[in-house]
């Protein structure tokens, strides 16, 4: 059995590395590739790096040419999502790597994306408890963001276990120059961007905040405050989330690492590093494995949590794929691999 | 006039740095240049980018070759420099750019150095309040931390204003690969570093944190807390020092601003950015600049303040020289620049 | 059916390569990780990106614990292979990725490699004429160089069909840093090599000459020479290699384009790109791939041909795994990928 | 007696680095800084490195602004300076960045950039035999190429010497990405440059090609073919070219080190390096240095000389300082600098 999927937004990095997942998926055929600007080039001059794909030619994304489809990506800038969605059918699955549908709160939506709310659709992240059960046999999900899955996953089982206060949460992280997207903005220039580590969306601005909290309010009763800071560093793909909180009193490292370990016991792609290692995002580069460690300072009275992940894969496309395979009842980890590209 | 000078450790990247420095200085004359290994060596061999010196040949670090010399810059291994100190006169400025003499805590220094405690010198950070009375005339230097720089810089005026409750500082800061040093470890490999984000000395045990604790608590009675984080970035050069504290009842960013405003008016090296602006490294690379912005979180209740520096000028080299000019009664900016070199 | 492969080097950049590789292939059972220094290692401390081999352990390259494989990788330091090899039986596939039985020419490896010459083993470069069948059923298999792959695949068409004086070749390839193996030298310290381009190797004396002039003798009766130069470029991986010849009378880009795809119309892993795009790294890195692309400088009367590889992959161990594959009868393409990782 | 200086351009790189060298010229004012896009913005804005004139207004570059300069740069797009400089007066000293009046033949300049030949001023580059005295008191003077620079310097003692035969050069020369501009083109995103080698304007397109046979033409009888290949390489400064040519009968590397010894005896900005050591780009990032190495490959005929320069100091904005100095009848050096920034 094979589903044909068509991917909205060919040309940009999320549409590009879901492109590149999907043709190392054994149940899938690759069908309409729909673009805006680049409508009517070959493939192969905006992802050159995909080979099998070099000589399709993008079409325009429209109901037409995603008509057909078992599957569709959406990889569109933010607010456009809705529209191509609702000329899909009901029984279409459509993956959203979009913003448009993450949040529940239309008050954060509007506050962050300055638009009105489009609705929420099942999100993405299968880690999430009772998770997979939402997503399996859904038809519209909505992909995290890529700093919300790093920082969920490093602080998930801490708040769950009530290890920390939640109320304190502070994340300062990493990113990767592909997160930003294919745009075409200054900062973004490699003679900019290149020997520089820049700070942006400082002072709770960024709009990956509320997904954060709407994340980790869901495993504690107890008000989630997340002081969030990301920042550019000069590589092409990655996030390494340095997230902390104040520690519950007496909670040790060995206590949080046995919470830990228990709660990413039987995830295919979270990864505990054993005591002492650290997590790097090379190791993950390509992947759609996270990496987590996590520490008590007790002089500091704050447990560290540390997470790395490729923002492409597990932070947007790989998550999109874990998704879509759960929601189509295939084996959660086909097609996706835990093995890094490095050095 | 001019003051003959002599750098001991010459061909790692601190001594390198000191180096550069002092040739484009008007007031010095670039005496003994001493290593280790290296004896005998050009120093073009180590330092191909000091083109005035590349013939130069290093010698041993004796007390012989260290005579006759006005200032001795000492960029040694941490534990090395008080027994190259003490052969010195004490009319001798010696300018230490290691770690030996900046803890005044034994317990401190012993708990994070493991070695005996060497003792304390003038601490070589001229913006702390009475810093610059101290430097003047001292004839030995404890020059700060690349990371203790950063962070104070970004957090003193807020401590000292009162606007934070110093116990809960979180800081996270990234790291160019020169702040390792020139050692042949296998994760400062070209090959392992490049396109890699990495955490290390996480959870409290980085040597820096007590240096920062120290600083900070110059300027406020309240416990001073520091959970403190870095990172290693794919970048030569560069701190992005991402530092935050719960923020006292009602302050506002303005309020925050005109503190930083005030703090840094007359301050020679640091500069608090445009509002809207976020330090970035590039712009401070090989520059003696820290820039400076700050805001405050009123959803996560935390005032945030950023700070970049070049992690070998002002945050060693730099503010060596600068020291090293208040203590010989030049004029403090002498031989250093607020121009970056950039992109 | 599946076959039991051990790795004899096991936790540098090739040997890391062949297990990432190894790892995607269907038809093999990853048995014996050696080493040398890092005997009783996790490979997860050596290799962070093999997840699925992490809690693997290191052991010693000693004939008893390379027995009882079907195939046996070495990537071990150059002139180490013929003595690890010797103790395998002669039933047993042994691919070298060393130098060690590259060169025919006993006079050419003493003088480049100082060391009494090993012999000559089956070539691993499918590519080249009549090599597919010499490496069917091959028992012992010299993968080539990495340079030597890229150059001798952007020339060979040129040379065979006569549009050059193959005896005024010129090349300047730039590799990325992982090509100078995992050894630390200052020189690919992250510091360094960030924001470095450095030749080596100048004036005919890198050791990959010699068997890039081998190569294209093959196809032609006239003298070959080869100037070569190497230069370090701060990328981890991907190799560059520009190379020119003097053009033929008369020759024209359109010949020399037909005359590529002629030649590698049926290859599956090397792609002549679409006229006026010319070869990059990144599109290939992870990837099996070579790209390739010709033009005629009618001025200054030189064919120029350029290519791009992943030195790791293609350069080393895809093409190992490409040669295994044809002696052992499978697929040739078995396992490997021409799906780039990018951005 | 200090100069009033206007900048063109004053946003793009060439521009910021003819800034950024001014600022520590002793004798110069900074006057206008006129653009285009930005006028209104603060410098800051667009060059945030360049500390003392952040709050400097860009305004518009047109000859109210420009007038009462002693010294104009021009920093403008190729084709845009010769309207520019013809409502400045005869007695102002314009220095052009661009290209427009390098080329003496009319029929090369139309061929390479597609518009009316605007004529040829005094070439920037005092290396040139007889060029300091052209040099001096000249009004009008035409900064060389960035890659011509660094590649007459790398082989005009060679082609002067005769030591090679100059109608089969060839030359490969990698570059940073700041050599491109400040342009937003997908290709100079951080995350399509990053980790990535690519070659462009192959085949005796590029623009630079002319101008180098122009300036080794100057010191031979000979006819002169330059088959030139330059490359993008992941790092925002530098240029390392590597040249060759077929070397004259029974010449030695003895007899090159020599010839080029002789030639740069006095060059204050050129070194040849001790014998062994070759050119890397980082040791002269930020300086108006060049560095040159030569040898001679017996066995493939070719001397090879490679030269490493800053593209934006002496490639670009140094060389056009050292020519203003010289054009000024100050001393030649003022204001430049042969120390790099490194690491």
């Amino acid at each position: 059995m094979s589903y044909k999927v068509a991917v909205a937004g060919c040309t940009g990095y999320a549409g590009g590395e879901v492109l590149r997942l999907l043709l190392q998926h054994p149940e899938v055929e690759i069908g309409a590739l729909t673009g805006n600007s680049s409508v009517g080039d070959r493939l192969g001059a905006h992802q050159p790096h995909l080979a099998p794909l070099a000589e399709r030619v993008v079409v325009e994304t429209s109901a037409e040419n995603l008509a057909g489809h078992d599957v569709v990506f959406l990889a569109l800038p933010h607010g456009k999502s809705a529209a191509v969605a609702e000329r899909l059918g009901d029984d279409v699955l459509v993956v959203d790597a979009g913003a448009d549908f993450r949040l529940a709160d239309a008050a954060d939506w509007e506050k962050f994306y300055g638009s009105p709310h489009a609705g929420t659709w099942p999100y993405g992240l299968p880690e999430l408890p009772g998770q997979r059960e939402r997503l399996a046999g859904a038809r519209r999900i909505a992909v995290p963001g890529c700093y919300p899955t790093a920082v969920t996953l490093a602080l998930l089982p801490a708040v769950a276990a009530g290890l920390v206060d939640p109320s304190g949460v502070v994340v300062v992280a990493a990113s990767g120059t592909s997160g930003a997207g294919k745009s075409l903005k200054p900062n973004l220039l490699a003679s900019e961007a290149a020997g520089n580590t820049s700070a942006y969306g400082v002072g709770g601005v960024h709009r990956h905040t509320p997904e954060m909290v709407q994340n980790l309010s869901l495993v504690t009763d107890q008000p989630v405050n997340v002081s969030f800071t990301p920042m550019l560093v000069p590589m092409p793909r990655g996030i390494l989330a340095t997230c902390s909180a104040p520690a519950a009193e007496g909670v040790t490292t060995a206590q949080a690492r046995a919470a830990y370990a228990l709660a990413y016991a039987d995830e295919p792609f979270v990864d505990l590093l054993p005591e002492g290692t650290w997590p790097q995002t090379a190791a993950v580069v390509g992947s759609n494995r996270v990496t987590v460690q996590v520490t008590v300072d007790e002089v500091a009275g704050r447990l560290v949590a540390i997470s790395a992940e490729d923002n492409l894969t597990k932070g947007t496309a790989g998550g999109a794929v874990q998704s879509m395979n759960l929601a189509l009842g295939l084996p959660e980890t086909l097609g996706l691999s835990t093995i890094g590209v490095a050095p």
